[in-house]
């Protein structure tokens, strides 16, 4: 589609500046100094990256795409962690970087209606303003948009109490394949007038749509926060610990993260930012943490279910965060995942599972790769309240052949307790080949019709969740995945 | 299909026979026996009820009424409120009454398997007796079946702390139309492994697939319960009183019920079991109430909110539920809508919209029937805190035109406030005629092509939510809606 190559789509460029404006289509030198990931280090491969100002220019834009059977790639901040927003070199990249609009605030409905390039960061900025929370968090909150939040339904620290992303859309506008647009800008908690159509496009990676504006509910900002890191003796402790501390709390508990001691050594470590404000030496570290309305009183009960279950010896150490500086400091060693990179090369996983299921299955891993790999890592962490476990391994060895042997290990030992691939990561490129892992036949084969009715030509997001049915005849990345960064 | 009727479908009953068994398919007298509607005074009209004992039997036979094209119809308790599940005399019922099992209850993560044919209170009472809450809850409990709350999406008196239905179910089995079995079972919070395809058959009303079986999520049982009726001076002090409740009570709140004069008039005038707790006289009433861990401190932190909010002028009177007895008292008012046949000729109506609206929406309404209708009878009460308002009115003529024009300045005044025809009682016969005032061609078109992906001949629940295309080679009480009960 570059202007200068003799197979160039003159008239499909030429639609696309029609509808977009000249500095609505980059080509040539203005892609290749975009980033093409996350990291930063590799170049944008696309053909083009379009940026459109409004949901009719997507629309008109991704009309000629259609007509064109051009592969095209939603793009949000990048951050994604399974390659499903890097476009290939015959794709189209689409960004809504010039869509960042926070456009209105209700603020006795407690909504918000935002353009989908818009920063996490700021949608949260915004809530705050109002005295309100949006409470979906994660790390890349500065640079991931709101549109890849609800693409890939991202989770975050605090879906024990609020859920992932899709639990905070009300409504959304996308636009189809075709440039059909469908407004759905629901407003209401309740609206049980037809199907649902909005589950369609949040959590399916831009496969089905391109998500261009949403409708998010916001929640009462707490007034009380506690959080406290805590040592636990067992596992069968930290599920009894979990299930005490739900009941005493009364559904105010609104983080409960488990740190396996190997990840927690490597965070307090000599090499790492912080000190251990626990010694090493227990098997598990929890990070708990409430939200309220009360201080003194919230305080007064936190400090008093922690005592009780002191008491019933599901915890040894404690460590109140009592400041904010404080608690920002347990939150910090919690994510300090950079010092994972001291494993390096790493393999790391996004898997959930039943709470039940999870000591067996750790161990269980643990050993087939000390096994294969005698010293190999296996470092351990997650949102244990919500099933999801991130596991990091380094075997000393990055190769693909490393990878898909340790993958065979973390992801063959889901199936049997029907475990899944992907917690709060998504498929994308990365996780396709084990999709069927953990969904059957029956479920892949609706995917791939529910795909086929809504994008026949198949020019979203092609080749990502599962392989693209059929070469574009334009080609598509998705028959490359080799051709990706790591 | 009668056997004994010169045009019967010998084949179609003999495949169902094999697939079912002879006690797995009613006809004749066996099917007029039965109830027709949740009435219980109509006789079932379908020409056959099929009575499945496993998915594996519900499969032969779709896959079967597939072949012929033969209409179904899903039923659940019959306690819908729109039609949905009352069968034609073209078509065939299908009732899961044979797949009431609790199959498993898992503690640790919360979840509970069912058959879709088990009643609401059944779950509820197995919730219960493991120490834990299903916290869905409606007045049908005892005969509705988890499949229909599934199906269209129940709400009921917790959704503002709980959710709907959807914000349950976290995993599913289906049967689609030609007799495949989506096995789609999954037990996990944060499972983005491809498309979340239970969101396609939850609320869809039966139209997509049946579902036979549903994973369900379930919460701590709370341990302290706070409740009170408030008289409320006016609407702007009943949504500060809502924001402020909100905020002090720190996430605790599981139900915000208001009340409009006319409707606590009646639940507590003289021909009510019910005398009045607080004077007649103010223009709004609210029932809140609160679930938390700990009896004594969440009374006082809710005596004390109640308290602040007497001072800052959003409450008058006031009676707190202290006992069991008191609050089940409270809650005997609300829910004694038994009350508003005595208004009869009724029209009812439940409807969404943002809270913002709500005193304009009603005062207009109230006023345009007035004009119309002088005297007549308009009666508001609903789930406030999230949007859900019932509006139940009665202009002393029952006819279907008199339903027209309540209809048209009921639903009419939603359309510029982008309210919604339905907020949980779903779409069925009754208001599909009404769905293009809350959703938008574009949303209907993709609604109408999902359904012609997923059940290319029409078969599952025609009629419903949205009109038939094209008249199966069976025929289809989707064309006679003006045959179905009022």
């Amino acid at each position: 589609m570059n202007d200068s190559e003799p197979n160039s789509n003159a008239g499909l460029v030429a639609a696309l500046r029609d509808a977009l404006g000249d500095d609505g289509v980059l080509v040539g030198d203005a892609v290749t100094a975009r980033a093409g990931d996350g990291s930063g280090t590799v170049p944008c491969a696309a053909q083009a990256v379009l940026r459109p100002r409004t949901t009719e220019q997507l629309s008109a834009a991704l009309a000629a795409c259609h007509g064109a059977s051009q592969p095209v790639v939603p793009q949000g901040g990048l951050t994604g962690l399974v390659g499903g927003g890097v476009a290939g070199d015959l794709e189209v990249a689409i960004t809504l970087e010039r869509m960042t609009d926070i456009e209105e605030i209700d603020p006795v409905g407690r909504t918000m209606t935002v353009q989908a390039g818009a920063a996490l960061q700021s949608i949260q900025e915004a809530a705050e303003a109002e005295g309100l929370l949006f409470p979906l968090d994660l790390g890349a909150r500065g640079s991931c948009t709101i549109g890849g939040n609800v693409a890939t339904n991202a989770g975050g620290n605090r879906t024990i109490r609020y859920g992932m992303t899709r639990d905070s859309v009300l409504g959304l506008e996308a636009v189809l394949a075709d440039g059909t647009v469908l407004s759905s800008l629901n407003k209401m908690v309740k609206n049980n007038a037809g199907y649902d159509l909005k589950h369609l496009f949040v959590g399916s990676e831009g496969t089905l749509g391109i998500v261009t504006r949403v409708v998010l509910r916001l929640e009462r900002r707490p007034r009380s926060h506690n959080c406290a890191l805590l040592a636990v003796p067992g596992f069968t402790e930290v599920t009894s610990l979990l299930r005490k501390l739900e009941e005493e709390l009364g559904g105010s508990m609104s983080a409960f993260e488990v740190m396996w001691r190997e990840f927690y050594e490597l965070v307090t470590g000599p090499q790492a930012r912080t000190a251990p404000p626990i010694p090493h030496g227990d098997p598990y570290y929890v990070l708990v943490e409430a939200f309220g309305a009360r201080q003194e009183e919230d305080a007064a009960q936190f400090e008093e279910a922690l005592g009780d279950c002191m008491e019933d010896g599901l915890i040894g150490d404690a460590v109140l965060g009592k400041s904010k500086a404080e608690r920002d400091e347990i939150w910090a060693l919690r994510d300090d995942v950079e010092q994972l990179n001291h494993l390096a090369p790493i393999f790391t996983f996004d898997v959930s599972l039943r709470i039940a299921d999870m000591e067996a299955y750790v161990g269980g891993i643990k050993a087939a790769l000390s096994e294969r790999w005698p010293g190999s890592d296996c470092v351990v962490f997650g949102h244990l309240g919500d099933g999801n476990l991130h596991v990091v391994v380094g075997v000393g060895d990055g190769s693909p052949e490393a990878r898909s042997a340790v993958e065979d290990i973390v992801y063959g030992r889901l199936e049997p307790i029907d475990g899944s691939v992907s917690a709060e990561h998504g498929i994308g490129f990365e996780k396709r080949a084990h999709l069927g892992r953990s969904r059957t036949p029956e479920e892949i084969a609706l995917m791939k019709t529910l795909k086929r009715t809504l994008d026949p030509r198949g020019i979203l997001n092609p080749g990502r969740v599962f392989e693209a049915e059929g070469a574009p005849p334009t080609g598509s990345h998705a028959d490359a995945s080799v051709r990706l960064p790591a």
